[in-house]
């Protein structure tokens, strides 16, 4: 869809936008391949269960309200309820009353489902360290994370908050 | 998981890379439902459809082989030939036999498709450029460009191939 003609205010991408947007594209469906992959094979589980277990692990009493699980693996509340059924019925995450509100509740990582994921993680670094960033330089390393933050920001500028689903504006 | 008393050939993430892989689903996130809400909402098809038909629009005779495009929109072949019946359903696609291959088919864009495609692209490239490159200076539009390829190039190396499902070793 390049075209050298384009207006600088023309919605067109420029060729090296176009051929930048389909390299990323390629990349980060790729990565996700062999991220998901991995974690059916080795896991058995998407790795957004693998995730959810993972942000549960780092958060407070290792729980979670549903709408922040939902909120910090950026999904819908209706997805990430079935998730956190299917990883109840593997002893992995309880439901528990959210404490001060009687209609809340929390998803609690059990104690099962800490040491699954301790077993899991370490191959699960491998996996990103090697596909990601064993092949990037130091200054690459820095300018992935510049470029990420940048865009990031931007969408925050425009409105797209951590809330799901994001705002029409984003 | 990060450890600053890791050792350098353990499988683990430095905190670095793991703040840079966070971010990176994060953004890859984002993008994706930006993008995906904005084909649903303006063309009423998931952004692999769109996909199906841009690819299309570029090959010879606007057709592939169903192999060639779950190749090039890094998709199983079941779910190609999903999204092809249900472009199909629209007018938008059309299946015909691969010359000289009595069993092969090839899905071909119809001139219907070809206009839809292009009532759709103006949008589209403009919700890509304003989230993704508005924001990137000249300089991190070519880090980006060289991240994706160096990526890619190891994927390549360690035996990812353009097949679908790719190999055990990516």
């Amino acid at each position: 869809m390049g075209d050298n003609q384009r207006m600088p205010d023309d919605p067109w991408l420029t060729d090296e936008q176009q051929q930048v947007w389909r390299a990323f594209l390629r990349m980060s469906g790729q990565l996700n391949e062999c991220i998901e992959r991995d974690m059916q094979q080795t896991g058995g589980m998407p790795h957004a269960y693998y995730l959810i277990l993972a942000m549960l692990s780092e958060s407070p009493g290792r729980s979670l309200r549903m709408n922040q699980l939902a909120d910090v693996v950026r999904s819908s509340q209706s997805r990430v309820s079935h998730a956190v059924s299917r990883l109840e019925e593997s002893g992995w995450v309880r439901r528990v009353p959210a404490p001060g509100d009687r209609r809340g509740q929390l998803a609690e990582l059990t104690e099962a489902g800490y040491e699954r994921l301790l077993e899991l993680a370490p191959g699960h670094a491998g996996v990103v360290r090697s596909t990601m960033f064993d092949p990037l330089s130091p200054e690459q390393l820095a300018n992935i994370h510049d470029i990420c933050a940048t865009i990031l920001e931007a969408m925050a500028d425009r409105g797209f908050t951590s809330e799901y689903p994001p705002p029409a504006s984003c």
